[in-house]
């Protein structure tokens, strides 16, 4: 498995194994890797010639006072764990490698980058879009891997590939959960032991509200009140920042609820905001 | 060569070229072609195995009450001027073809985009930079040519392809200019024969604030009021809407003048909104 924190290496590299005919599939992370990535890595691995991982915490993705300064890191883990899985490449590369003195271009997958997650972090998707695209024009992959756990994370990418004619396919791959149904994520690495047995509220929030709709409520005041009494239930909640059931597409408010849905929760506990949702078709 | 209208089509045909191991040359035009697009082609010719061009007047790089509805077309003649040049492929598209519904996706590059034309086209670059990025991801060429005549374009391009870690190279050409030197442009078609006459004002105003640099003046405004003078002159000049003297990499003021100055203006003339520049270096 080869490290590479150049440009120029990882484009040689990556002109080499197109020009050999193997196909490339990619996992961009911000490290601190979990079974949630793996998962990725795995199947990454099987579907592709060539696996490529990139590890980088984008601080353009990350507002101020946000965690970008603690946000949790293990080079070595990572490693191994990227070599376990059979990875032929991990791209690692420094902020300024990314964003050099004069870096002014950004791209902005407009209206599904303010609501939700957006509303609190309102210049995430914009570092969100704006790396990813980057990283795939760097490593050209043929597909690009992402978890639904982050819902909007996922829509807002396939948009963007779609909307600038970007030549891979975007596979979202099913959230990976604990036990207890917490979302795996880097970001329980905040919790202590407490909050970590409050964190799955969201989830039972989640799959609560999706009852509630398996047993014919169409009303989405309905469903997000089922939602909120559960976290209710929960005191180490210190905040809720959005609990919606909205379009799984364009995540836009739908009332009577139909078609395809995505429900979706963010709340804080302790110093972590932990986000969580689940996907609700009906005919 | 071949004339194509779907994505489908022109993705196919690339990954045919691509697989041949040919380069691939660019010319992104808005069609109505004249000579300074041809002598773009011509090079392209030269320097690459396959030469792709576009015609698409690009919607979203028109303001409101600009020229969209009257840009000039000449279908036939642009497609007869590119079989004469060696052109391999000519993309059509369709509006509906590059903008379906849904598209939501803008690339912006901050900064250069606010300045110059950007005061008085406040929406024109991000269409430019958006359109110039899908033709890229669309085309995949290993070299892309653009005329030095729209010299913000071509500043704001080559910064887009730095910053999105973009597959090519951005060749920029040297404006090409009828015999009294008003530089070629689709939009001179607007102009009637009198003020036709009136227009190479501009490139006189421009060369007349060159001469000054050229004398030792290292002021700035010294040199844009000996240009505004120029153009005062000519009383068919409708409006001027700027005339500057910046540096050529940023297009930000400098004083006293040294480096690399790009001289620009743009005026109004009948119904034409006419620009132009000029390129000084000093030692």
């Amino acid at each position: 498995m080869e490290v590479v924190t150049a440009i120029e290496e990882l484009r040689r590299r990556i002109r080499e194994v197109k020009a050999g005919g193997a196909s490339i599939g990619f996992v961009p992370t911000m490290g601190f890797l979990h079974q949630g990535h793996l998962s990725l890595m795995e199947r990454a691995r099987r579907e592709n010639d060539f696996l490529v991982i990139s590890i980088f915490v984008n601080p353009l993705q990350f507002g101020r006072g946000e965690d970008l300064d603690r946000y949790p890191r293990d080079r070595e883990g990572d490693l191994a764990k990227a070599r376990k899985v059979g990875c032929d490449l991990v791209f690692f590369p420094e902020e300024k490698t990314l964003y050099p003195p004069g870096f002014t271009t950004y791209v902005q997958v407009e209206g599904l980058s303010s609501v939700l997650c957006g509303v609190s972090r309102p210049t995430h998707f914009r570092g969100v879009a704006t790396v990813v695209n980057k990283l795939f024009n760097l490593v050209q992959p043929d597909r690009a891997y992402f978890g639904q756990k982050d819902a909007q994370q996922a829509i807002l990418i396939k948009r963007m590939v779609a909307d600038l004619n970007m030549n891979l396919e975007v596979v979202v791959c099913p959230t990976v959960r604990e036990e207890d149904g917490l979302a795996m994520s880097s970001r329980n690495n905040y919790l202590t032991p407490q909050e970590r047995r409050a964190a799955p509220v969201l989830y039972r929030a989640l799959k609560a509200g999706e009852e509630l709709i398996a047993g014919g409520e169409r009303s989405p005041r309905a469903v997000v009140r089922r939602m909120e009494e559960v976290i209710a239930g929960e005191p180490l909640v210190k905040k809720v920042d959005y609990l919606v059931v909205v379009d799984a597409e364009n995540l836009q408010e739908k009332d009577p609820l139909e078609g395809s849905l995505l429900l979706a929760g963010a709340v804080y506990i302790g110093k972590a905001r932990l986000i969580d949702n689940i996907i609700v078709n009906l005919a």
